[in-house]
C-alpha cells in the first residue's frame, strides 16, 4: 500500500523525546530527529545538516534546547533556525533545517509529514484518549515490524486469528464462529464481534478475577490510514453487556497505530487501557509483558505474510467471510491514497 | 547455469519429513511446505495459504495428517484440497494450495518442480540406489552451497582438486598426474581415472585398513541436471581391481545432488555408502564426520569461485586437459535447458 | 566522486605483504592479490585463477615466492606468470594472471590500477616520506570507510571540525575562530591556519610537554585524487614558530591517503609522523591509541555524513566561509576525473 503523506502519524512516546534526549526517527521515507525546545515542545526537523549533511540525530543537545551539528558545529533551534556557524557572523538562507508539524497529545507525539499548511492539529483522532485519561490505566510499547503498514490493521481488524495465533491468552474456539457486523462511511469502519455466554479465555478470565461464563465483546473502530482502536472486554453473562452495562465487567482498550517508516517496514505503536484492577501493585508490569507477548505473536504474523507476499505482488488471494472488515478498511485507504496522488485535498482532511 | 524444471529433485532426506513434522525448503525457486499425507506419504504443497499469504509451513501439523494455518486457521490435506474454514461451511473454489509431485525413494524425499504431467517415478536416477541398500551402509548430509547448481559437478567430475582441496584425507600427489577417460552419451558423462600401485591416501589406508600399495578407482556418472555418483575405492596394488574384482578392497559410492533453491544457491545432498568395515561399532560416526569436513572443504572451494565468476559474467576461462569432463557434463546441462526454453520435450523425459 | 584509475595509491602497509603472507584487498574495484616475489618486491596480481576463478589469496604460498591456486593447482609467479599446471606439460597461452605495477616507498606498498604504460614511479608523492624518515617517527593504521573516498579530504582538509569531532584531545574553541588561507595550482591545494598565543589542545599539550601559551600551526597539502598531508604542530607562543622557527615545539606530520576500495568505500592509511618525545619508552603505543581514536572519531562522522548525502544525490549543500579548501580540492579531483573519461592525459601524469 502507498504511503499516504498528508494525516497525522505516531512518531514517538513522549519519554523518547525527553529534555536535552535527541531521537532519531523515519516517518514515511523521512529521516527526522525530535527533540524539545526552549518551551518543552517536542520538535520535528529533517535529520540532516544543510551543511555537509551530518545527520543532526549526532549531535549535541545544547542548554539552550537547541541541536549543535556533531561535524563543524552549526547550531539550530526547534524552528530549524540557525543561531550559531562557528567561524562566521554571516548566517546564510540556506543555513536552515527543514521542520515537521509535531504535536504531543493523548500521551503520544505525533507528526505531519505531508503538506505543511494542512496539519490542523484537529484532525488528530480523539478516540486516542483512552491512552492518557484519568479513568484509564494504559501500557505499551513499540515494535519495528518488518512489512507494509497496511497489514497491520488487516490484523487487527480481522480478530478470527486470536484463536491460533493467541492460544492460550485471548484466543478460544468461540471466536470464529461468531460473526462479526461491518459498518462505516467514508473515514470510518466499525467492526463488531460479540461471544455470548462461554467460557472466557485465559486473558479475560484473568482481567476480570471471577468465575462463570462471559458476555465477550470486540467493538474495533479503523480510521485510514493507521489507526485502530478495539474496544473489547468481558462481562459476567447475560448481565446486560450487549445493552451497553460492562462497567461490572473487565473493560478495555486496545490502540494502535502503524507507522510507515518505509514501504516495508512500519512502527507499530500498540496500548491497552484498562478500567479493571487499575490499583492492584505490580499489574501494569503483568499486563505489559502478557500484551508485549501478544502483539509479538502478531508481529511474527503479518511478517510472515508480507514475506510471501512480496514474492507473489497482485497474485489473488481467497477473501473469506469474516475478511469483510478488512476490504472495507483496505479501500478506505487505497481512495485516500488515490485522492492524495490526484492532488486533490485528501478525505482525512474533511475531519 | 538456468534451472531446469522439468525433473526429480532430492528436496529432503525422509527423517526431515517425519511423521508430524512440517519442513519449509525452496526448490527451483518455488517455496514448498513438506509434510506426511493420511498414507505416510511425503506431500509437497506451495508454501503459502491462499487465504492471506501466510506461510503454511509455520503451521500446525494436526493429528489427521493435514496442516493447519496458524493465522486464520484454514486447514489443508497433502493433495492441497480445503478440509476446514473457520467461521464458514463453504469452501469456496480459490481455497485450495498448489502441490508438487513427491515420492520417497531410495532413502530420498523426491520433487518435480515443473510439469507435473510429465513427472514420471521411473525418471529417478537407479544410480542413487546404493544410499539405500541391504549390502551397502550410508552416511550423509546437507550443506546449503552459496553458488549456482552446476559449480557443485564441475566440483565432482574433475578430482584433481582432491589433491589441494583434500590434502590430508583424500588427496595426494598420485592423482594429477593420472589422465582421465572421458565417455557418455546424451544422458550421461563418464569419467575413469586409474591410479595404480601407490601409497594411499590417508582416508583411504584408514578404509582399507591394512599396508602395502594401493590401486584406487574413480569412475564418476554425471547425469543432468544435477547428480554426479562416484564409485571410488582402493584395493591391494595388483590384485585384479582394474579388471573387476573389488570386493577384497574398500569399496565406496559416493553419491551427490545439487538442487537448485535459487539461481546462485544450492541444496547439496551427499552421501557416502561402504562395502568396508560396514560393522565396526562407531565408524559411522567418524566417516559422517570426516566426510562432512571434506564436502564442507569443497564448498568452501566452490563458493570462492562463485563469487569470482559472479562478478566477471560470461568472460573466458583456460581449459584444461583434466576439465574434458566437466565441459562434456556442461553441455549435457546446457542442452537440457535450452530444450526446455524452446518448449520441446526435455531430454531427460526420454528417460 | 568518480574513482580515478590512472593514479598511484597506497594498497597496503609492508608488513601486510611479509615473505610468505598472501593478502587479498580491493582496490579501484579490482580484487587484487599482494604477494612477495623472488627479488622481495611486492607484486600486484589479479585475484583470480585464470582456470575455473578461484581467488587467488586462498592459494598457498609456495617456497619459491610464487603462488598455487587452492583448487587445481596452477602455479603463478610474481608476473603473472603460470609456472606449473599439474597433469599437463603444455602450458597454455590463456594460462597468465594480470598484474599492476606495485612498488614499495615510504614506508607504503604502491598499486596503479589504471594503464600500465603510465605508471611511472616517480609520480608517487614525495611529501609522504616523512612516513619513512630518519629524522622522524611514525604510527599509523588503516580504516575501512563505508564512504566515498573524496569524503576523507572534505574532512581532512576543514579542522574547523576538530572542536567538535576531536573535543579533548586535539580540539578547543580557539580553532574554528582563526580563518584559513588558501592557495594551490592545478595539482596543489594549500590550506594554512595559524593559532596564535592560547592555552594548548590536550593532545599538543602532552606532545609539548610543557606549560605556556603556544602558538598552533595546520599546514595543509591536499594532492589529486586522494592525498591529504597535515604540517601540524605547536610551540611556545611568540618564539617565532610562524617565522619558521619549529624545531623547539612539537613538529607533526599526520599523512593520509584515501584509497577506493569501491566508489562507497574506502581504505583509508592514516600515519603521524613526529619530531618530539621520539626517545621515549611507551610514547609510540600511547600515540599509536590516540590517534586511532582521533581518527575513528573522523570516520563515524564521515560515514554519518555519507550515509545521508546517498540518500541526497545531488542535493544543494550551503558553504561556509572554512570550506574554501574543500571547494577547491573537489574542482581538482572533478577535473582529473574528466580529464581521465575525455581520454586525455590526466594531469596527474605531467607530475
Amino acid at each position: 500500500m502507498k504511503i499516504i503523506m498528508n494525516a497525522w502519524y505516531v512518531a514517538a512516546w513522549p519519554h523518547e523525546v525527553a529534555s536535552g534526549a535527541i531521537l532519531s526517527r523515519t516517518v514515511c521515507n523521512l529521516p527526522m530527529v525530535f527533540f524539545r525546545d526552549g518551551d518543552g515542545q517536542p520538535a520535528a526537523l529533517e535529520d540532516r545538516c544543510p551543511h555537509r549533511q551530518m545527520p543532526l540525530s549526532l549531535g549535541i543537545p545544547e542548554k539552550d534546547h537547541t541541536i549543535r551539528c556533531a561535524y563543524h558545529g552549526m547550531q539550530f533551534d526547534g524552528t530549524g533556525r540557525c543561531v550559531e556557524i562557528p567561524g562566521q557572523d554571516h548566517i546564510p538562507d540556506g543555513a536552515r533545517v527543514p521542520t515537521y508539524p509535531c504535536v504531543e497529545r493523548h500521551g503520544y507525539v505525533w507528526v505531519w509529514p505531508g503538506a505543511t499548511d494542512r496539519a490542523d492539529p484537529a484532525l488528530i483522532p480523539d478516540i486516542f484518549e483512552r491512552n492518557d485519561h484519568p479513568e484509564w490505566s494504559a501500557v505499551g510499547g513499540t515494535i519495528h515490524l518488518r512489512a507494509n503498514y497496511a497489514m497491520l490493521a488487516d490484523n487487527l481488524i480481522d480478530t478470527t486469528h486470536e484463536t491460533y495465533v493467541h492460544a492460550g491468552s485471548l484466543g478460544d474456539d468461540n471466536i470464529q464462529a461468531n460473526p462479526i457486523q461491518v459498518t462505516g462511511d467514508d473515514q470510518h469502519v466499525h467492526v463488531t464481534r460479540w461471544i455470548l455466554d462461554h467460557d472466557a479465555a485465559p486473558l479475560w478470565r484473568e482481567a476480570l478475577n471471577q468465575d462463570g461464563n462471559v458476555d465477550r465483546w470486540q467493538l474495533i473502530e479503523f480510521r485510514p490510514p493507521a489507526s485502530t482502536v478495539l474496544d473489547v472486554g468481558v462481562a459476567p453473562a447475560g448481565t446486560g453487556a450487549q445493552e451497553g452495562h460492562r462497567s461490572h465487567g473487565a473493560e478495555g482498550c486496545n490502540l494502535n497505530f502503524g507507522t510507515p517508516e518505509t514501504e516495508h517496514t512500519t512502527w507499530y505503536f500498540w496500548s491497552f487501557a484498562r478500567r479493571f484492577r487499575r490499583d492492584e501493585p505490580g499489574y501494569d508490569e503483568v499486563l505489559q509483558r502478557k500484551f508485549a507477548d501478544v502483539f509479538a505473536q502478531d508481529s511474527g504474523a503479518i511478517e510472515g505474510a508480507y514475506s510471501v507476499m512480496r514474492r507473489n505482488p497482485g497474485r489473488p488471494v481467497v477473501n473469506l467471510r469474516n475478511d469483510a472488515g478488512t476490504i472495507r478498511a483496505r479501500r478506505l485507504v487505497e481512495a485516500m491514497a488515490e485522492a492524495e496522488e490526484a492532488g486533490t485535498r485528501p478525505a482525512a482532511d474533511h475531519g
